[in-house]
Formats: C-alpha cells, sequence, structure tokens
C-alpha cells in the first residue's frame, strides 16, 4: 500500500441534495485543488491558513463545473493527519462525478472504503478501536449503540486497555532484566504486587468480557421470536408492537407462513420482532415448511414470546393442553429467556386466566385491543440491562475485541498459574508477551496489513 | 411568512454517508449552535470569524451526540445572505436526525422547500431567474443541462432581460414625462431610437423564445421511440444503444409488451429511448393494449426510429409492404423527425438494400453484431443544435420564464404597431407598462407570495 498519494471521494451519501462533499487527502490536496479552483475574491488557495473557507469556482479548462465552498485543513490538524480539502459543491449526482473524474484525470487517486480512517490511524490520529468505533457510529441507529460508539471513539475502552498494557509491560521488563541477572538470583520485580496487578487485569478483562453479550445485543439489536399455535393473535401482536400494519392479519388459521421480520426501538435499545407461522399439525406443505422456519427462527432468538389464547380457556381443565405445549417449548429452548403471553382477554375471564397460569410470570394482553402492549414492551426491556444508557462502564461491542480479550485472560490466566506455582522467569515471560501481543491487537499497537484490510473494509468509501 | 426566525435542515442527501451537514440560518443561528456546541480547543463559537472552521462536540446536556465541525458564515457573507452555521458530522441517519431534533427542540424551525435560497432571493443575494438555476444545477444530469443552469445561475439570462427592461424603462419615463406636459406637445423620447429599441427587443425576445425547444429538450432529454414490425430486432437496438441488456430479447414476435424506457447521454445530450410492442395485428388481448401504447409513445416522441428487417428482403419486391408501412407512419406523424434504420443487416445484401430505400435517408444497421450503432447515435445528434454546448448564447429552459417572454413580446408587439401607427402616448405607457411587468417576473424584481411559494416549492429541503 502507498500513503503518499492524494486521494479522492465523495464523503457525502450518494444521490441527489442541497450539498455535497468532496474530500482530498495527501500531500498534494491542496495545490491539486488549488490549480482548478479560482477564487471569487482573487485569493491563492495554497496560502489560506488551515480551518478557513473560501467560495469559488472549480474551473476545468474554460468550463465552469461549479460554484463551491472550499475548507482547508493543514497537516497535522485535519481528520487523516494529511493535508485535506473539502469541496462542498451543489448536490447533482453529474457535478459530484465532474468533479471527481476531474481529480481523478489529474494525478488523484479514487480512495479505497475507509482509506480517510486508515491514514487517520497510520498517522497516529487515532487507535485502531477509536478506527473501528468510526464505522459503528455511522452505523448507529438507537441511542445505546450510538452511545457505545462515541464513547468507544473518545478513547473509553482503549484507554482502559492501553492502561493495563502498560503496567503489564514495566513488570514485564523487570522480569526480563531478572533473567540478564539469573545467575545472581534476584527479584527486580515485586511478585505480591505483580499477584495483584494479574489479579485486577482478570477482574476486567472479565468484567469487559462479559459486556460482549450486552454490546451485541445493543449493536445489532434483540432478536425476539413469537410464536404459538395458529390464530392465537401473533401477527396482531406483531402489528400491534410495530404501531403499524405490518403482517397480513385474518381470522383463518395459517395465514402468516413466511416469518416476517421488523425491527423497532423501546427505550434506546433496538429489538427485532420475528412474526412466525403457528405450530400445529397439518398437511399444507407450504405451511408445514413455515412451522419448521418458526423453530429454527426460535433457535436465533435471545427472547422467544409463546402467545396463548386466553379466550378459549373457559374452565381450568381447557389449560391442560397449553401447559404441555408450553413445558415443550421449555424442554426444546431451554437456554432462552421465555415469555407467557395471554393474548384476547378481553374476551375471557382473567381471574381463571391467573389462577391457571399461576406459576408462569404471565402477561396478560389483548393486542387487537392495544391493552397490555405496553406492559409487554417495559418487561423486554427488563431482558437488556438498561443501566448501560445511562452509566460510564465500558462495553465491548466488537467481536474482534471480543477474539482478542478472551485469548489475553487466557495467557494472563496462564501468567497467574505461574506465579503461584513458581514457574521460572523465562517461561512467565513468553505468557506476559502473549498477553501483551493481544492487547495490542485491540488498540493497534500491534497489527499488520491483513488485519488493517479486513477492519477498513467495511467501512463506507470517503471515510 | 416570517423569514427573522433561526431554520434548520439536512443539506446533504438523505442516508448514510462518511459525513452529513446540517445548516442552520437566521439571526441566532451562530449564538444557538454556540449554546450546544464545545470546542475541542476551548474556542467560542461566537467569537469566531466568518469563514472559519471549529473542531469539536454537540452536547445536549451531558451527552455527547457527536464530533463535528462547524463552519461559521457570517452575514452577508453567506449564501442566504443571514448568519449561517454548517455543522459537518458524523454521517448516520440516527445522528442526523439527532441534532436535527436538538435544535428544533430549542426555538429553530424547520426548513421548508427551498427557503435557504428563497432567503438569499429575498436578501438580494441572488435574482430569481438565478435561484431557479440552482434547482436546476442540482437536478441537472448531462453536460448540457448543467451547462445551461450554471450560465443561468452565473446570471446570464437575467443581465440580458435586465438591460433591456432598464432601457425601455428610460424611455417608459421619457414617455410618461410628455403626458404631464402633454399640452405643450413636446416629445422627449426620441420616436426613430424608440423604434430601434423595440426592434432590437422583439429580435431578443424571438431568439430566447426560440431557444426554448432547444433548452427543453436539453432539460428534459429527447424522447426517441423505437417502432416497427415484431422481431425485427427493436429490443435487441434498445440494448445495443444502451450498452446493456435492459429489454427480454427473443426469437419469439411479440416478446416485448410492455414499453420500456432508458435513458442515455449521447455527446452531452440526454436521450430518452422507448422500445416498443411491435406493430401487427394480432388477438393477443394483452399485445394489442401493447400496440396500442405503442402509438401513444410514438406521438410523445420527437424522433421516432422505424426499424425494418432488412434480411427479410431479398428481392426488390419484397419491399413493397415495407414501403407501405412506412408510408402510414409518415401520414401518421407528419410533425415527427422519422429516422429509418435497416437492421440485420449482417444477414442481407446490402446493395440492394440500399436500391430499395433509395428515396430514404437510411441507416444500415446490425444490433446484434453492435455494427452502425455509433454512426446511428451520430445521426440521433444531428437532430439537436449540438452548437449549444459549446456556444454561449442565452438558452431558456424553463417554461415560466418561457411564458413571461411570450407575454412581453405580445405587448411590445402592440407597442411596436402604436409606435407605427401614432397611437398616443398614454395608451402605448399602458403597454410599456405590461412589457416591464414580464421582464420583471422573470427576474423577480416583480413578484408575489403565490409565484414565489409555486417556485420554491419544488426545490429540495436544505437548498
Amino acid at each position: 500500500m502507498i500513503y503518499n498519494d492524494t486521494i479522492v471521494a465523495l464523503a457525502t451519501p450518494p444521490g441527489t441534495g442541497a450539498i455535497a462533499i468532496i474530500r482530498l487527502s495527501g500531500q498534494d490536496a491542496i495545490s491539486k485543488c488549488g490549480y482548478f479552483f479560482k477564487s471569487i475574491h482573487g485569493k491563492n488557495l495554497n496560502k489560506q491558513r488551515s480551518h478557513s473557507i473560501l467560495l469559488g469556482h472549480i474551473i476545468d479548462g474554460d468550463r465552469a463545473l461549479d460554484e463551491v465552498l472550499v475548507s482547508i485543513f493543514k497537516n497535522p490538524h485535519s481528520y487523516t493527519g494529511e493535508d485535506v480539502v473539502e469541496i462542498s459543491c451543489h448536490g447533482s449526482t453529474f457535478i459530484q462525478q465532474e468533479i471527481i473524474q476531474l481529480f481523478l484525470r489529474n494525478g488523484c487517486r479514487m480512495a479505497n472504503p475507509g482509506e480517510f480512517t486508515l491514514r487517520a490511524f497510520l498517522n497516529g490520529k487515532l487507535d485502531l478501536s477509536q478506527a473501528e468505533a468510526v464505522a459503528d457510529l455511522i452505523s448507529s441507529d438507537t441511542e445505546a449503540s450510538h452511545q457505545i460508539a462515541m464513547q468507544q471513539m473518545r478513547g473509553g475502552f482503549s484507554s482502559e486497555i492501553s492502561n493495563l498494557r502498560q503496567e503489564l509491560l514495566n513488570f514485564a521488563s523487570l522480569i526480563e532484566l531478572e533473567l540478564d541477572f539469573s545467575e545472581e538470583d534476584v527479584e527486580f520485580a515485586d511478585r505480591t504486587q505483580f499477584k495483584t496487578l494479574i489479579d485486577r487485569i482478570i477482574f476486567v478483562l472479565k468484567r469487559l468480557i462479559d459486556s460482549f453479550a450486552v454490546g451485541n445485543v445493543i449493536k445489532n439489536g434483540i432478536p425476539v421470536a413469537i410464536i404459538g399455535e395458529p390464530n392465537v393473535g401473533k401477527s396482531t401482536l406483531l402489528n400491534a408492537l410495530l404501531n403499524e400494519d405490518r403482517a397480513i392479519v385474518s381470522d383463518i388459521a395459517g395465514t402468516t407462513r413466511d416469518t416476517i421480520e421488523d425491527e423497532m426501538t423501546i427505550g434506546g435499545i433496538g429489538f427485532r420482532f420475528i412474526d412466525t407461522a403457528g405450530i400445529r399439525d397439518t398437511e399444507d406443505l407450504v405451511e408445514n415448511i413455515g412451522i419448521k422456519k418458526t423453530f429454527e427462527k426460535s433457535g436465533q432468538a435471545q427472547v422467544i414470546i409463546y402467545l396463548v389464547d386466553a379466550s378459549a380457556i373457559r374452565r381450568s381443565s381447557d389449560a391442560h393442553n397449553i401447559h404441555i405445549e408450553i413445558d415443550k417449548i421449555k424442554n426444546r429452548f431451554p437456554k432462552k429467556q421465555l415469555l407467557i403471553v395471554a393474548n384476547k382477554i378481553d374476551k375471557s375471564d382473567e381471574n381463571l386466566i391467573k389462577e391457571v397460569f399461576q406459576s408462569d410470570k404471565l402477561q396478560l394482553l389483548s393486542a387487537k385491543e392495544n391493552l397490555g402492549v405496553d406492559e409487554l414492551k417495559e418487561k423486554l426491556l427488563t431482558f437488556v440491562n438498561t443501566g448501560v444508557l445511562h452509566n460510564n462502564d465500558t462495553i465491548v461491542t466488537n467481536s474482534r475485541h471480543y477474539d482478542a480479550l478472551l485469548k489475553a485472560i487466557e495467557e494472563i490466566t496462564k501468567v497467574k498459574y505461574g506465579l503461584d506455582t513458581g514457574l521460572s522467569g523465562d517461561l512467565m515471560a513468553i505468557d506476559i508477551r502473549q498477553a501483551l501481543y493481544h492487547f495490542g491487537e485491540i488498540t493497534g499497537e500491534i497489527t499488520n496489513d491483513d488485519l488493517l484490510g479486513n477492519i477498513f473494509a467495511n467501512f463506507c468509501i470517503g471515510k
């Protein structure tokens, strides 16, 4: 990879709008732009101070391509740490392309996905986990995912890792120093202090690793499957939760065949609701495929809402079959959060229902009349630690970080074992180096082209 | 309408990208933004000079919404002529909405479509025809439409109208002055000079009115219908012209039923090609609807390509029916540009074809083998005055301007008639005032809320 050429890309979303931004970065960015820019007031782009804006035209030969505003950012005070120019032009896709083509014809190169942020990382403007947070920030679509990305971008996560790494590095140096004096049998590294540090590191790593479950949920939304027998009102519940007519609803059992998914945000957390085909014995081929899918989807969900028809229960004995079905679901998905919901409560005897289901945490509901829907949403929220929105605990959302943390804790646990069993310094040093390596992978102190390629390939072009 | 409040809108295309711009304009724009902006270097937004950029965070209470760049433009040195702030944030739709909502909750108003440009017009930053050119520029998608919009935005068209209006206004004043001295029978306005001016105005108006035909074509593209009997290769020709597999092609006559339209640019001019159902007598109901549509679409086209199957012509007499069909088309569309194209020339006797069609301007072609396609494109270009791309003649593209010009020339013609017949000054003054009124409508010197409402309603929000 060459990093001293000048790259160009559209930085704003593709399409037509009032304004579009074309971004250039590299050592020739200002002079390349200055060559094709004619200021309204006869000013020279090359002589402008950093963080200033000029009005003028982009001229290709004798043809004016557009009236534009040009913003100058001088190295190192720019996003990439290089000289950066942002051209704010009229948001016609034709004009965007004409201006980009002009620079491509004149020695600039089209930026690869994420290359502006890659350069920022290579120039030390941000570390690797901060760079990754930029992509998370752009794709954030709930308050929770946005907040975690912001926190990570501002360095919360990596500074914690960096501090631990630095402390561990200090001890590693002392232990390696001991090896040079091995014949004299000295101990530069205080073993008691070292043990305390290792325990603290393990404690922090465990907390970070545990936070990934929550982090993953926040980043990707919580999948919630709505299952139950045909015609208990699953599609009606989906529509009530989403507050729109998403699924086709009819009185005919087996209306839903394809699973229907849609997302919504409750209390800043994203939920993905999955409406499924009703579970029953049927000879209808298409419906049977649907039922098979219901079980697949339920396997992927984190929460299962099992919906029963309360109006079908007229006396205690009516509940017998429903209890059998609920037990089947419990046995089939022992690790899932299961929520029993009694629908059509407007047409049934509430006291009887409560009596019949007393052993289960039951939510009473009428999806059709929109009764109990808000309470159900509240209950769903309790499955997530909603505290994450309002405290400053670091949360891991990136599976690359999660992997590195798992590897790091494995090595650190070896070090702890070594300390407890009086392992020799030279063997312990190897484990410490390994742990340091995995810490470094997170912040980008240790990196390679493959790793960088993988990370930045997921960015959009222009960032 | 109130124009002293502060408006806010997304200025970049909707959707996700690296960067999005949120624009504020109004007397409180800088202070409103300053209230929620915290500079990285502790700088005060209110004290920044115009055309400068600050890095910092948008903070809502204790929650950082995003790291942003804020550009300041101070009145009158801004697009709208008011204080303007542009917030360059990360291009997540969630962040865009959070920031816009923050300002809406705190005394800003969502901008109406085109309101930034409307304010620019009301504050005298551009005249009405320049403001309209901004919308044209954003929607321009060919070199020709872009160039005309650029020219109009830079004032080419309106300065010509303004000059004529000024000269006419001078004469009008003199003639009205004469009325005050009517009893003394003086002539302040030299009638010979006045006649010369009127002739010149009529000459310019005629040129501008005539240019509208070309202007309209450039703005909207030239519709070209491809018609002919079934299976002569119309869809193959469409695909060859577009250089992609747009239409389904088969050897079965009657494959195309729906008309298929697609656009492409040839030599900077937009063309809209319309592939149609083949014309034949058939009992197939759907196909017959298609054939009916073929004739409708041909009526809307400016150019008709009549495609014949050259491979079906083995001797002179084979051409008899084809000539009859061509004559039918000529009679049906006497005002259209008709282009006879002989397809499948790779499978036929070229000399025979030339002999048979000698009376027609014929284009030989094999759409399948891509022979003659470029020559056909060249021929299509000759239907437009391609000179428009490379000279500086003013071209009218806006139908509102066209209407006003038609009304102005009507009034000016009355004035000319009045001059020739020695009409009294007071009657002539009325016609002159009318002509001045229509000139003023174009540049916006004369305007009203309805007119402005109509014009700016077609803008996108944020411009």
